[in-house]
């Protein structure tokens, strides 16, 4: 790890995460002792981090340089990007630099956590600049799958560096804001440094679709609907919203707003005046039932055929006021986010059981990427025309491929740096290499726990899961070796236990021989007795059901 | 469930797995005494199943019948529809004819079982026909992504059910053995009762690409690779092998099987003359080390990203003989299986940290469906112009849009039977009805254990995989009531023990000041102790750190 003493001059720009990986974006920008941070994110557990609620980036280095933190810049309200500045914002009481609609969200989610009075949340405009110690950021308005969403095109003492955030260049934008591709070509003519470019649909050739061909969608489906629709779309995407808003509007629809997320979500976008829904065409769930179905339209959450959502509980006819019937149309509005794939079958095949129709991406158009493809890449790279690129955003593949692409269109191939997190990337004089790297990592939340739970315990976790556990519990004398009670057999997980009593009993007795056959002195030394225990219930588990639960031998002093 | 005394005449047929789900293929076709099934599958278990190995179906229905079970008709060598013989044999001994590799590959499974002496196996070529009571069954060749698959006409007293099995309509096969429109057309003529046909890929628009394509991928990707090429593929498909050793061989290299079931499968592909490898082209893992690279094909299993898999172990830097180097290209010939896009990912993003490059479906025609897409369906469906229509192998989706295919080419909707496991479907004077069900269900099977893991079992293990377990240890005399040891408290996955000591040591406090609460004649009801326990725990854990682990409270009489 490098010593803060010996620090050369030159910009430091160091991926907390978001790097290697998708979510959990955080980006350090360090010149001198200023610095400040690009984005603040989270990212939902994978299947192996059993119990862990979220995952937020392992800040360390900032901990340990807290009083030299500036501010945060966020590019857009996304989970991923906003998600842990509530774990984040205890230890870095900063000000947060973000667009309107990014700051509403934030706000909304430091309510929950008691942190909205404290917090210093700075509203900027696209193309307004902040200036922080030798940082001047500016923010650049990109289209994404969220409202307001920017780049920051931050100034430093070294150069300009663009740091995309998540973008694409849509041509036709619902609400007519497009890609500010003439101030990203301004600074191309100036002179960029670095270009930290978003790097998710690398492998997409092409163009990524509008978001205005979501709505076509809508208005093509919808007036064939004989009953009722239920559009699930992800909460933060306002122009999806706004969309199936005027679609249904369009064919005399009613809309209904399902979810917690996507209630209040809807609330800060009108608030700020994101989306417009005229007061009449709202209901809410007791008018609804007064409606015939083809007046009905609901906005849902739970596309991703989550467990306890709405949506899954309507599909699972255990939904005590929203009973799908034949007729019925239920439009996916949302990606199958990797990992999910199984969860969105199960919700699509009991939709289908419940007599409904269903649309999603995999069969027809109602839903877009909000991610630039190959040929947006290129056009970002060419207008931008920086010295050094750096992909970000992306698993390890997408970032080889992106350097690729970069190279593709001219950057030569040294001046494209694909790292990992925790790198420190060292622009000096006009070079820049790779020079160390600094403490990251993941750090997981389960319930009110932070940091806790690590490897350690997600390893028992999994053994758990696997074959259960079987406890053993004996009493020795620890004078005498004496065996004063048990040993006693309970299990969970492990075997059906009203089937299994003589298996059990039979485990206990090969305990029993065990302990018989041990010497006084041996029995005294508790740890060697678990030991042995341990060893030959596994031996004797796996040989005779090829089982291996996790074995805990408890011996109590009495 | 229907009582055979009063079984009216007519032909039953009853899907017992592989309807409503991909996986566990199984269908009974009964009439009077006689019963014959058609596959016998396995399922891989779905993620929620925790620490099942494989599952099987529940055969309830032919168990209590199995005097009358007079053979298992298999269409094709795949473990969703052989996997579950070497546990339904031992109940149900009946002959089993198949094709040539079919059956070269279900003895060899029997062999791991020892089973394969005591099992009739009738080999049956693709036209012949084999009688078994009232029923006279024909193979009829079909393309798959297997060798040596058909589909089964099953003449009845009732008229005839064409089973299709899984197949596709390749065009121009590998070995130049179509799928048999012609027999096929023969029967449309004659007159078919039912035609119970493949739904997979009924999402899919236009036909499946043929098998070809792959090989033609293969001779445009290989000569351009630098360094060693490394094919990932299912080693049941013979004819995806085949184009590999034969590009291989065009441009040079030799070629190494990897992965025992691959080295199994062409062992059997090779010796009943279906795959066509010149000895001199097989090279073993001693002799690699010493060709060039570029000399270099390897063949392996693996492309599941399965963790202990070689092609895994080889992408985690694990694997002792084979080092991945920059040059080396891994082509994953093969589906993304749903539910293993995770595990492929992960596997793809370590190879290219190994700097390979990597060819998938994705992003290349390296693999192309078995299964039949829209058109040739609907072809299946004008050949064959069957009076009633089910469609099978596939979920409840599937099975819904195909019975829509079916009408849309003219079968009736009241013709199109959309059923799920365990119904009876009666064929009888020309009409057909769903006449009840039957018991039918899943079986799991964990290490040796087969069934006794249910519901019970697995809710333990997942709410242990969540926040694991905490178990407390309390002696108390059964006569006084008086606590003898205890309350001591051990977890495992709950919480980091080494830094939670004092939490734990606060847990103690909690249990000891309720039973400290407790009147004597309480304390000696240890059920009512037990759940006082676990009530005040549950409180505790949530409240302090919103985890629920399972408690289990042990009272110990000494």
């Amino acid at each position: 790890m490098e010593t803060d003493q010996n620090q050369p001059a030159g910009l430091r720009v160091i991926p907390l995460g978001g790097v290697g990986e998708i979510g959990l974006n955080m980006m350090v920008y360090e010149y001198g002792d200023d610095i400040i941070v690009a984005d603040c994110g989270l990212m939902f557990p994978e299947p192996h981090m059993l119990g862990i609620d979220i995952v937020i980036p392992d800040i360390t280095y900032l901990r340990e340089r807290a009083d030299r933190v500036r501010g945060i810049f966020l590019t857009h309200g996304h989970e991923d990007h906003i998600g842990a500045l509530p774990y984040v914002l205890p230890e870095l009481p900063v000000p947060i630099f973000g667009t309107a609609l990014t700051l509403g969200f934030v706000r909304e989610k430091l309510k929950e956590f008691d942190l909205d009075s404290s917090t210093d949340l700075s509203v900027v405009k696209p193309r307004e600049s902040v200036t922080v110690g030798p940082f001047k950021v500016e923010f650049i308005r990109v289209s994404h799958s969220i409202v307001d969403g920017c780049a920051l095109a931050i100034r430093t003492p070294e150069g300009v560096v663009i740091h995309t955030g998540d973008f694409k260049i849509d041509q036709t934008p619902v609400d007519g804001e497009l890609t500010d591709l003439a101030s990203f070509a301004r600074y191309g003519s100036e002179g960029v440094l670095a270009l930290f470019s978003d790097s998710t649909n690398v492998e997409r050739q092409g163009y990524t679709l509008s978001e205005r061909l979501v709505g076509e969608a809508f208005d093509e489906i919808f007036p064939r609907c004989p009953g009722r629709i239920i559009v699930a779309a992800f909460s933060s995407n306002i122009h999806r919203v706004q969309q199936a808003v005027e679609s249904a509007a369009r064919c005399g629809r009613k809309v209904l707003l399902n979810g917690r997320s996507m209630i209040a979500n809807v609330a800060i976008a009108r608030q700020l005046g994101y989306l417009r829904i005229p007061d009449d065409v709202l209901i809410d769930l007791r008018e609804m039932p007064r409606l015939p179905p083809e007046q009905v339209c609901m906005i849902t959450t739970g596309s991703q055929g989550e467990p306890m959502s709405a949506l899954t509980r309507i599909a699972m006819d255990d939904h005590k006021q929203i009973k799908l019937e034949k007729g019925d149309t239920v439009i996916l509005s949302s990606r199958f986010i990797p990992g999910n794939e199984k969860t969105i079958s199960d919700l699509i095949n009991h939709l289908y059981r419940r007599g409904a129709e269903v649309f999603h991406e995999k069969v027809s158009e109602v839903h877009v990427s909000g991610h630039a493809s190959r040929e947006e890449l290129k056009l970002m790279i060419n207008l931008v025309r920086p010295k050094f690129f750096v992909p970000v955003h992306g698993e390890y593949r997408h970032l080889v491929k992106h350097s690729r692409l970069a190279q593709r269109v001219g950057v030569p191939e040294e001046r494209c740096l694909v790292v990992e997190n925790g790198a420190v990337i060292r622009f000096a004089d006009g070079a820049a290499e790779v020079a160390g790297s600094v403490a990251n990592g993941r750090v997981f939340i389960d319930g009110k726990g932070i940091g806790d739970v690590g490897a350690v315990v997600l390893k028992d976790r999994k053994h758990l899961s696997e074959d259960g556990m079987v406890v053993v519990i004996i009493s020795i004398n620890p004078q005498t070796g004496e065996i004063l009670y048990g040993p006693d057999i309970v299990s969970r997980g492990f075997v059906f236990e009203d089937e299994s009593q003589e298996y059990l009993d039979e485990t206990k007795k090969i305990v029993l021989d065990l302990l018989a056959g041990m010497s006084p002195e041996v029995l005294k030394d508790w740890n060697e007795v678990k030991q042995e225990v341990r060893r030959i219930l596994r031996r004797f588990f796996n040989k005779t059901i090829e089982r291996r639960p996790v074995i805990l031998p408890l011996i109590i002093e009495m």
